[in-house]
């Protein structure tokens, strides 16, 4: 428990790569994870070619970690293997459609968290990177991904080459409810960001980016209704292509 | 790692409680996952009540494990609390897409895996209920989860009261591609599932089905096309309903 207690997100990285062996143990022993039914409904593309990795960039707003991590995995939510398994055995798959895809995301996340959290307790330092789900259809055609296959998560790993300071986290009341969900109150809501809203490095943010409330970075900056809704209709129209949605 | 290694999914539980602190304790320290902005888009409802396992036991097909777990803990995507603290905070909120159910989804379900690793580590044993997805709408009546809010993923967790054995699992070529994905030639499928296939269980349960293959278990009885499809429904009009689909 306690690597748990102490990780952060590495986005530097030793030159170093990483052993093939211990990579393999790590992507073996994930395995473990549940997975529905026993099917797991999930592949990973290991990015390991630095032509590969200068493709995949853009998808991931040239963000410095894609080319400078030794390894890059791109978690693919999987129906097609399942379904090219079952055509081959006289069974008629039924997976093209929204339940699959969100059966087949979950089981890839499980996958995905259970793969991290051994990578760090072995020493190594990930960062999970939010966009892969903004631009799909990059990865979608750079990795050739088939029919039934949508990329749902990536993460970069590799051995620390920083030790950032330790984000803060929510205290647990503002997200445990103890048998139903109890809402918010005004008082409710500055209690818990309270502490979040008070250290120096948000204040800065706050000033630097010439905003009035930490809040207002969010909505009006790092994650706007206007992104927001444009990446809604591209995931939506990639989960079509792939066959996930009518 | 080890512990991993040797992991079973737990479907019956010791009479014996979850000492609180120990499950809050667990509860915290997986709050260190891997969160979008750090904004921690999830919410956990957690059922100790037997007169609210009794609610949500139809929701959950009546699995014995729903009743007799001493604890079921509910993860929610959730972008409801981080809209109301920004609505507080002079800042618009536009997270009512399908892109934000996603980013949530994807906080809820590391949070969940890293709280599933962290409780088998300390000799607890869990079971994702993949029921979770069927009928939200139960769910989001029963917790009382407002508007973007939804249930992504339920696990039954207590000390164990059995000691399955260890299922099987693909071979890792199975699911691991180098640098892009290598789609199955029909000898690879026979290769990749043959073990599966082999196993006197899976045999087994060919043989009490009065099916052909084990491949026909899964598309004609377990995971059906018609109940896939109507879930798909279901769901999609449950992420209307809460507001994270126009």
């Amino acid at each position: 428990m306690e690597y748990v207690k102490q990780r952060r997100t590495i986005r530097k990285y030793q030159a170093r790569d990483i052993e093939p062996a211990l990579l393999n143990e790590l992507l073996e022993t994930a395995g473990r994870a549940s997975t529905m039914g026993n099917l797991q409904l999930y592949s990973v593309i290991v990015t390991r070619d630095p032509s590969m990795k200068k493709q995949l960039a853009p998808a991931h707003f040239n963000q410095p970690m894609v080319t400078e991590a030794p390894v890059m995995l791109t978690f693919c939510a999987d129906f097609h293997r399942t379904s090219v398994w079952c055509e081959q055995r006289k069974a008629t798959p039924g997976y093209e459609n929204f339940l699959s895809f969100l059966n087949a995301s979950i089981d890839t996340l499980l996958y995905a968290q259970t793969f991290c959290t051994l990578a760090e307790e072995k020493g190594l330092g990930i960062c999970y990177l939010g966009t892969t789900i903004y631009q799909p259809d990059v990865l979608i055609d750079t990795l050739k991904l088939p029919q039934l296959v949508m990329p749902v998560a990536t993460v970069t790993v590799g051995y620390p080459d920083e030790h950032p300071d330790q984000p803060d986290r929510l205290p647990m009341e503002a997200f445990i409810h103890d048998e139903t969900y109890h809402d918010y109150t005004p008082a409710d809501i500055d209690r818990l960001y309270a502490y979040k809203e008070s250290l120096p490095e948000n204040k800065h943010f706050v000033e630097i980016n010439h905003t009035e409330t930490l809040a207002q970075i969010f909505t009006d900056i790092r994650y706007t209704k206007k992104d927001n809704e444009a990446m809604s209709a591209t995931y939506l129209a990639a989960l079509k292509r792939q066959g996930f949605l009518k």
